[in-house]
């Protein structure tokens, strides 16, 4: 059987996506990047995926008159690669109600903190500011409000006295790069049952 | 010298108290528990504080016209204790704008969950239907907002497939009372500095 296929969504870095890329040659997550799909066109993610020899494709949002019309346009892609789930990585957009229904439970994103404290953009910052001493990471569904779905995995990163943000983000990506692949295997290997906020993962 | 006084308040069960007190005889806290303050007059913690020597006084709230009658009566016990930090042990009573301000960072809470996520009186039983993978215990001091004030310590406790409450709260407990004591000692052995939410932890 072929490796089941996802796509990827990125608008940055894509560090992330290179650790999917990482763990695909690896064995430890069977499947294929069908297509890397950027808002960005200047993004570094699009030149690693092409490096890997990913399909890129570029949206640009301003040739959208409205949220859904793009995410419309996303879901031709995604239905054209024959993507399975939908990874978001880095991925600096809010996605419709419409494609979140479409495509319900069939797209993860990945969150630097330990939701539901520090939803938002900017979750490392405001959790060194509120002076926490315990972060994390998420991995999650998207439903329709931000940083909300349900929950696959979390794990927990521990602050050091004199933590920079620099620091912590590094140990935090480093968690990220680790645990992201672990839950999209979880996912492709049809072990996750997502009922209301109860996500079980079989075998567990 | 004597060891640095301290008042316990608490409503109901008291298993923080005992761990305190258990922390004192083993000479893992150098503290004494001048007073062991109530409002409700049948909770369990007055009789563990009675049979372990402590000073108890039941406040009956009904007996006060306002939050800060109650607490300027509160206060005249701690201070006729001689208690220099007031350690909130299950005491279920919101203190008082006068109250915060006069024993500024005076006042340590401690909360089962991982703050700012699930604050208030269910934290435990929110946490699991929110579907986190991981909670874990606070100690903090007490600002004017409920369960939101400065960050002593945090310790993450990752969830189980199949937790129950029960079964959830009892692993938060074991690192209550174990953490609590901890965060307890720093404070009395002045190691411990409060600026905006920035909490120093001398030599860690």
């Amino acid at each position: 059987m072929p490796a089941p296929v996802i796509a990827v969504c990125c608008s940055g870095e894509g560090t992330n996506l290179q650790a999917i890329i990482r763990a695909i040659r690896r064995g430890r997550l069977r499947a294929r990047v069908g297509v890397m799909v950027s808002d960005n066109p200047g993004a570094l993610c699009l030149r690693r995926a092409i490096a890997a020899g990913i399909p890129t494709v570029v949206i640009d949002p301003r040739g959208f008159g409205s949220r859904e019309a793009f995410d419309r346009a996303l879901s031709r892609i995604l239905e054209k690669a024959g993507a399975r789930l939908i990874v978001l990585a880095g991925f600096m957009r809010l996605l419709s109600p419409w494609f979140v229904r479409r495509y319900r439970w069939r797209v993860l994103n990945i969150h630097p903190a330990l939701l539901p404290a520090f939803p938002g953009t900017h979750a490392v910052r405001d959790a060194l500011r509120h002076g926490v001493r315990v972060s994390g990471v998420t991995v999650h569904f998207v439903d329709s409000q931000v940083d909300h779905g349900p929950i696959l995995l979390q794990e927990a990163v521990p602050l050091k006295a004199g933590d920079t943000e620099e620091n912590l983000l590094k140990r935090i990506h480093r968690v990220e790069h680790r645990l992201y692949p672990i839950g999209i295997d979880l996912v492709l290997r049809g072990r996750v049952t997502v009922r209301g906020r109860d996500v079980r993962i079989a075998g567990r």
